[in-house]
């Protein structure tokens, strides 16, 4: 099956939470437990078709997700809120559907996506150990700055080549990016929320800003670094990244979306 | 090793926060994880020794803590904090010792307790059966009405039987209980919260009265009966107990605690 939608095929447009913690992240991978796999297992059952699935963003091992969007085109009978309930009936609990609506027939998840947004938890207070936080954050477990903190955060907006900012040895089509927010706010219990959104994201870019960034506000490099890094000087490399618990996929935006599409459960 | 420490022993009272989840309860039981289990297992690699511990409330399969209190005699080398480190390095993710400090030789976690309080979420929007939701509240996904809940819950200040509130069968030292907070709140992404306090608690009392409550409120069953059962009115029943994964323990008082002892990490 391609990925466009044959004419005889009703494409729909998946919001999906998932609690990353035990999947392999997104992508179907051999002998692996992925997203995809477990949504592409469940539309095979229920269709009895192989079916594949388009993600917005392809989110690593770890990562979690409250507004990730999928594109699936299934036989025309299933209405998207009749999928929606199929679903949710015979995925496994730790992926759920949100959302589902009608798209049209050329809709495609990640091509069509004019931004996306992430957010990232840090846990500053001792309590981030706790069993209720610590997958869902990275536990730091002790107090940095907030205000270095949007100070190094700043430094990312606008249009930058974020080459320093990737996994190394990944594939890219090309290193710019916009970003259009970079913001942390102070949440409950001690955590501090990274708010970040911008047209398009390189492979690792978050967990290597927020990784950087902490490192910045616990006063281990200059804040200078972030400006060298983004303007390409050579001989800097970021600090290693923040681990994948603390990420969530919140929201991913197309061109023509009622503002109210997203679905944020996180601060 | 009897329950009350000996003169060479240092008695030390742990705060423990742990996710039911994947607990058959508190209590030790053959063949089953418990959280009592898991305790006394990592207390035996640190010491070497047998070391029960006992614990404020015997929370059932499925019910969380923030703020489950347990008493432990040590050998006297082993200091609170120290001790808490050891274990927090080698108890599972899901069982977390928020707080330790030395106890009088005669502390008992239970029957020292002056009261105890509980916080049960309800999920009343559609996303309560996100990952992110569904094992830490009572996914409902319909609107209640919160006045109607707090009329409810206000006929269960003061002093009572709750007997009728009460696991059929169980044995319990009486039936009166006196509650000193009874209370829903507004809370996050479409959760009610329910805040009780009382000097003791039944089997199952939460949550039959968490069940009965919301009956009332979908319009199931008159107000009054909640009157008439605590008058202990014949013919009349409960409703079922709502599940166990809304439920928390969140504080044990102790007569001469200070205010800040308590340990609350849900709203």
């Amino acid at each position: 099956m391609t990925d466009r939608a044959a004419a005889d095929e009703h494409r729909i447009r998946l919001t999906l939470h998932y609690d990353g913690s035990d999947f392999a992240g997104w992508q179907v991978q051999p002998g692996e437990r992925t997203v995809q796999g477990e949504l592409e297992a469940a539309l095979g059952r229920l269709t009895g078709r192989e079916i594949r699935v388009t993600a917005a963003g392809r989110t690593d091992a770890g990562v979690h997700a409250t507004g990730q969007v999928a594109g699936v085109a299934v036989p025309p009978k299933w209405e998207a809120q009749e999928l929606r309930r199929a679903l949710n009936a015979v995925l496994p609990r730790d992926v759920w559907v949100a959302d589902a609506r009608s798209a049209p027939a050329g809709f495609h998840a990640r091509y069509d996506a004019v931004a996306r947004g992430y957010i990232y938890r840090l846990g500053t207070a001792d309590v981030a150990r706790s069993p209720f936080m610590r997958r869902w954050c990275w536990p730091l477990g002790q107090p940095v700055s907030l205000a270095v903190l949007n100070d190094a955060a700043a430094r990312f907006r606008g249009e930058h080549s974020f080459r320093a900012f990737a996994k190394a040895g990944q594939p890219e089509r090309g290193e710019m990016c916009t970003v259009l927010r970079s913001e942390w706010r102070e949440a409950t219990h001690g955590t501090l929320t990274f708010h970040v959104m911008a047209n398009r994201f390189l492979h690792h870019m978050v967990r290597y800003m927020v990784g950087t960034m902490v490192d910045v506000a616990r006063g281990r490099r200059p804040l200078e670094d972030i400006d060298g890094m983004l303007r390409g000087e050579a001989g800097l490399e970021t600090s290693p990244p923040a681990p994948a618990q603390g990420l969530y996929l919140t929201r991913v935006i197309y061109d023509n979306d009622d503002p109210d599409t997203a679905d944020e459960i996180l601060p």
